[in-house]
């Protein structure tokens, strides 16, 4: 990844694609864009991945119909609104399909649809058709952030990522949008990122690197367990770079992966740290556990606690509630032979070892997790395998903004 | 359950029993028992459940081999410190049960030693030194109530049950105290429970029945999600009612299972009603799903759900978070097919037919679910199973408690 570095523009930071967002009328704040486009100018090839709820928004099923040929020219994603578990919900996502196809010119099947807000309300078609046509006339390169703040819902930062790196050569770009804040859990694509790519690269290799990526990110998040009905990451790619083409595996799609890989961290730290109500990021480093799956699991299991996201809240260092998250997480673990660690900027301080207390300096550790950003750092010495999951604390706020979400 | 009724006197109910609980100075609180002692006449069979968190605590442990006879005498329980991830857990949870049974007379083996509160601190061994024959001289047929309140922490009140029944005639009860309010969820014997009864009944059977009550009672509690590393629900049997003597399947043990759990719902709802920071109690009802197992899946998803706890805080009638949580717990499931209702004492209401909304009062919805006790009812309409969870709501106080709970 040495020669991998950030650049700015999110989704449009790659050759070809322009974007925009504006206030349509769906919120009832005029400051708050609600609904965001996304267009390659080149037909691209479209990978996705999906929630795993059972539960699942009308957008998303028409969205996998659209991508079944693996291609796309547009994404179009509205917020307030999650069109999911209403009767005509199915309907109504076909018809903003069709509105986006008609105003672009292009084909229906081209289309990703969006949505994400409150589920069970009828989602309202007007501000749609009202609004397509200013939508598509205000398509810039210049646009991603116009974009990726129309979907926003309870987020309170605007979530853009991009890279550039070389292929043999040739400059490649990765750009990226995301939202994401509460109902957010790692059984899932846990919230909705739009990424664009200049890249030339197969269908295949283009679901595979998602996946890939999507694994030890965004599927390691967790703000509160919820996972959303309406959640789905989509990845374009339209050939502008022309690079030599990727279509195996090989020392171009990993570093392609790797590049992707680290668009999606930043996106996964910067949902995770934005969840609900949160006032710091958490991040759970799992080092010797007995499998890859293991070392998740116990990972997850410890962002995942309230309690010791409430500790967390507290700038307490009661290692105790990470050790009994880590003994049910339902992986391999022995208490007895498991260290733990705390490290922010302020420092770092060893907590428990061996499953007992470190005769622990209270005053350091609390300045340790006073900082916005701490790694609890966990090893469990049952065998070689490492995750890191993201997740945030649990405070006053996240109950205020989840007790009246509707009123 | 006909013949079965509530009566007074906690653990002390059935024939046989003393306990007291009194102020030893574990905690600095000079007002707040924190030690209690509960004790059969005649050594009593005995059954236990414990946590299934690889985290265990010494007490556990010890207790385990003590029980390995079936039998037991006392029980001796602290609140205040768990005994839990220390170098010298077991060594203290063995001198503490040496003490009692020195003090009682007893052997060492029949004595069932608990503990709750802090993790990863400890065990001054001290105040049940100083405080063992105290609590010995005030063993009272009258000290029930003494003993629950020793055994709570975070508890706001205490948690008593106790039932009389016949069995061909003859009057059997069953008496308990509980404790239990953070740390709890369900794929645990929750919390502590001590559970007393006069029946005549061997210990396989003793043991069966006490599975059946909690498989449908505290293992269907959720607090937080997160199971603790000292949980255990313990059931003496001193058989002096002089029953005929219960040790097979039929009417008998029916009646007496049945009996138990009620005692345990009764516990299981005082619980769950009087989890950390909750305002009020919520019970979760499945109905129509495929399996036993799907339709405790599908109501322990629904009230571990943080977005569900926090809008019934809220009084909000957000019934697509049940869907959502329905939708993720891994149970055979179909939106589509699911109905979803809620009824307090201020009435009932329908708010989801089929997975979409009906058209909801919402003044009235808001009015059910401002109640104390809220069912959720679901009728998932995929089979002929049902089950009940125990749960609360997610509020601003269980952050603050949670916060700064050692602090």
């Amino acid at each position: 990844m040495d020669e991998t570095h950030k650049i700015t523009g999110g989704v449009c930071a790659p050759k070809g694609f322009k974007a925009s967002g504006t206030h349509c009328g769906l919120c009832s704040d005029k400051n708050k864009k609600d609904i965001a486009l996304i267009v390659s100018e080149k037909t691209a090839v479209c990978a996705a991945v999906y929630t795993r709820n059972k539960v699942r928004a009308a957008p998303l099923e028409l969205t996998r119909e659209n991508l079944k040929n693996g291609s796309a020219r547009a994404i179009i994603c509205n917020s307030r609104n999650a069109n999911a578990c209403v009767p005509d919900g199915y309907e109504k996502a076909l018809s903003v399909c069709r509105l986006t196809a008609n105003a672009l010119g292009v084909s229906e099947t081209d289309i990703v649809v969006a949505s994400t807000g409150v589920i069970g309300k009828s989602l309202d078609i007007k501000p749609f058709q009202e609004n397509i046509g200013k939508l598509v006339g205000a398509l810039s390169e210049n646009g991603g952030s116009d974009a990726a703040d129309a979907i926003m819902t309870t987020d309170t930062i605007r979530k853009e990522s991009a890279v550039s790196f070389f292929l043999d050569g040739v400059e490649v770009k990765i750009g990226a949008a995301a939202k994401g804040s509460g109902m957010i859990h790692p059984d899932m694509a846990t919230m909705l990122a739009f990424i664009t790519t200049d890249a030339d690269i197969s269908d295949i290799m283009l679901s595979k690197a998602l996946k890939r990526a999507v694994r030890v990110t965004f599927n390691m998040i967790s703000v509160d367990r919820d996972t959303s009905t309406n959640d789905m990451a989509v990845l374009m790619a339209n050939r502008l770079a022309e690079n030599t083409p990727i279509n195996k595996e090989g020392r171009a799609f990993d570093q392609f992966a790797d590049a992707l890989t680290r668009v999606c961290v930043q996106l996964a730290r910067m949902i995770a740290a934005d969840g609900e109500g949160a006032t710091k990021l958490l991040e759970c480093r799992v080092s010797g556990a007995a499998s890859e799956e293991d070392a998740r699991k116990l990972a997850r299991s410890v962002v995942s606690s309230n309690l010791v996201k409430t500790a967390m809240f507290g700038a307490d260092a009661n290692w105790g509630r990470i050790l009994c998250a880590l003994g049910y997480s339902g992986a391999e673990f022995d208490p007895l032979k498991t260290d733990i660690s705390f490290t922010s900027n302020a420092g770092a301080i060893d907590v428990c070892k061996n499953g007992v207390e470190i005769d622990v300096d209270e005053k350091k550790a609390k300045g340790i997790l006073l900082e916005k950003e701490v790694q609890i750092a966990v090893n469990a010495r049952q065998g070689r395998f490492s995750a890191v999951a993201f997740g945030c604390d649990l405070t006053y706020d996240y109950v205020r903004i989840n007790g009246d979400y509707r009123t």
